[in-house]
């Protein structure tokens, strides 16, 4: 007979899934509990098409070969659509970053995802991002989508210190090789209040003024 | 060639696994693209863990077939414990409270999951819980854990409206068989101050006062 299991633990598979749960960010060992007790009450069929869908984005996503989007196809939809402008590429530190800007509907040019930003504390200098990939695509329109050549980057990381310098550097390294470039608008965010919005945001406002 | 996929969209199965999360109870649209990029970004063998764990779960864990506790083995450790004493059984609403009361490490006898409590209004009755089974191992003592005559029914119910009325019935059938009733003390929690106590609370302190 196998040794007693002590009487108080789940059954090991359920104290596994727990575990696993508990892994994800965010979830806390009595959410990672509740989860679990979740899907042990769900019925197979919901279970089992959670479970596929982890393995599947496991498998299939990879990134653009040439702009690092995550996609199932290589090159992802934004860099071979015909209709969008491959000469103007906005770079972004993230797919995530990508995602919200395209949810906009506003920009019909490509990108290109850093994969990161430059964290010098954190160790993450340059050649851990893909700005090599950007500079081959500036420098090379065989490698950029569709074979165009690129005439303007936009920077477009996030408005805070690693972003700034991130795009500083960038920025630099885009003007040596004669594109123009640009970066997104600073400014009052759509929505806000003056009275609400901090020194930087107002700083900015001012600074970047625009004409009418 | 494929219809273009709207370029604002994820990619088809990173739809899919922000779905998939987003029916999680508690996790939100945006805690589910955070899940999901989280698992983008983790190794392989990470998210197989995951996807194997909810697999495993629910291939291998089922009620024991004697008490409704999650096992992994029929019957479930508990019922099948030389150390426990099967005579007393602790009747309980969920495999959960099963759990939090196996952790205090305080009960020797053993239990019986109602799966659920008696809600009329959600159309809960007592032919949806697992009372009959409660009856048969309570009235023949082969359907008890290890052969084993019960002699004492220990109501667990949650101390709220459903599960008070659960515990009546569930009493009084009981009762009918002859076997010796009780029910989980109420009083002030262990911790608490009597200053935030609610009113029913302190009622069932004074009502319920213990002899020194």
């Amino acid at each position: 007979m196998p040794p007693e299991r002590p009487s108080s633990a789940y059954p090991e598979c359920v104290t596994r899934l727990i575990e696993e749960f508990g892994r994800l960010p965010g979830i806390g060992r009595r959410s990672a509990e509740r989860l679990a007790f979740f899907v042990l009450k769900s019925n197979e069929l919901d279970a089992m098409r959670l479970a596929q869908a982890v393995i599947d984005v496991k498998r299939r996503i990879r990134h653009c070969s040439t702009c690092w989007n995550l996609t199932d196809a290589d090159p992802c939809p934004i860099c071979r659509s015909e209709g969008r402008d491959a000469s103007t590429v906005l770079v972004v530190e993230q797919p995530k970053d990508l995602i919200s800007l395209e949810q906009t509907g506003m920009y019909r040019g490509v990108y290109h995802v850093l994969m990161g930003r430059l964290d010098p504390l954190e160790g993450v200098g340059a050649d851990s991002l893909t700005l090599k990939d950007l500079v081959r695509r500036v420098s090379d329109p065989a490698a950029n989508a569709r074979g165009i050549a690129v005439r303007e980057v936009i920077l477009g990381m996030n408005p805070d210190m690693e972003g700034e310098s991130t795009g500083l550097q960038v920025g630099a390294e885009m003007a040596r090789l004669g594109v123009r470039v640009t970066r997104l608008a600073r400014g009052l965010p759509a929505g806000g209040q003056i009275e609400y919005a901090s020194k930087a945001v107002l700083a900015d406002a001012i600074e970047c003024r625009q004409e009418l």
